[in-house]
């Protein structure tokens, strides 16, 4: 057998990542900075009941869904977390992140610590968690008041959520303290690398010791 | 509290890092280049009973120990894994390994997958173990048989231990195709930068964020 045909017996099965973290702690450039720089991971596209605001694209911002269809949906078990938000529902359909995962991609996901549970559910060894953290305190407060306009009770308020946000740390795998940007994306660049190369996520990987294990 | 002290709250326990392979694989090279490029990371020390060679120095190369002090040391459950190979024996000490972790700095293991198994027994979730498979049945062939010298009878008995080594594949966390030892280096970097992320090795964690839960 060639070289070549033997590298194509390895392929990989594709993973999901979840990126959580306290609002402020700069988890969304990061997120925005990995997508751009790597070629094997997608966002994920949730499916909402809301209407498309100007300028959203139906299959690539949202699954823009009937409240009926989504109902349906979810009895169906057809998602793999949802949720209420306000007046409006959101999920993660399972079909097209699984088509993505068999393909040997990777898809990215931006949910907070109750979607994060239920995708842990959902999906088991193929989720892949990050925790970010804010580097400081002072960090922390200044990301969470530096709208100036917003009243004292609006402060509070943010910041009873990232406190809440901030105590699911515990629960996932890996954790990141966002010092600068850069290197928080590379931090992300690395565990993806590291996770892509996991034995149980390898296809083909019986087959092509195998061949090496019999030389003729 | 300031910034810096935050940050010196974080720390993390070092990690044990084993890479097995079949003889042709690359590892030696590919540990080799690494020792070389991560300061943070350092060569685990064997003690022996053989004697000294010319030029080895005992701490660094080994601990050179008796054969009575050996055995002390194997009935006292002192060592992470021990075996004997031919006349001599060998055995990792547990204690230097031990004082390096606490330091929150790495220990690199060449040992077989017998080894291996000793350590995970031995080391639970200190160990990350990664597989070095060659590229190809053409380039394990030609790697085990290019000591021209060699007779077929040699040769034979090193591709079946080539083949019994790598049935053990299995066992291991993470899967390099050694392509190219730049490459392979590369992804045993990302697989350290991750581990070293991970929030089970993170020290002074939960200080951290209960610091940042109650900003003044």
């Amino acid at each position: 057998m060639s070289k070549s045909k033997q590298k194509t017996l390895l392929g990989r099965r594709g993973l999901m990542l979840v990126m959580s973290s306290p609002s402020g702690a700069g988890k969304t450039t990061i997120a925005r900075e990995l997508l751009g720089r790597d070629s094997e991971i997608a966002m994920s596209v949730s499916a909402t009941t809301r209407p498309p605001r100007p300028g959203e694209v139906a299959g690539k911002d949202y699954f823009f869904v009937s409240e009926e269809e989504y109902q349906r949906m979810v009895s169906k078990g057809e998602f793999l977390e949802h949720a209420k938000v306000f007046d409006n529902y959101y999920g993660t359909p399972r079909e097209p992140v699984e088509k993505i995962l068999k393909s040997g991609n990777d898809v990215l996901f931006d949910v907070d610590w109750q979607g994060t549970q239920q995708l842990r559910e959902n999906a088991r060894d193929d989720l892949v968690s990050i925790f970010v953290l804010p580097p400081s305190t002072e960090e922390l407060s200044r990301r969470l008041t530096e709208r100036a306009q917003d009243s004292e009770d609006v402060v509070r308020k943010r910041m009873a959520k990232a406190s809440d946000e901030m105590s699911h740390y515990i629960e996932y795998d890996y954790i990141i303290v966002n010092h600068e940007i850069d290197e928080s994306v590379e931090q992300v660049q690395s565990i993806l690398e590291a996770e892509r190369m996991k034995r149980e996520r390898l296809i083909g990987l019986h087959e092509f010791v195998e061949c090496m294990r019999e030389p003729k």
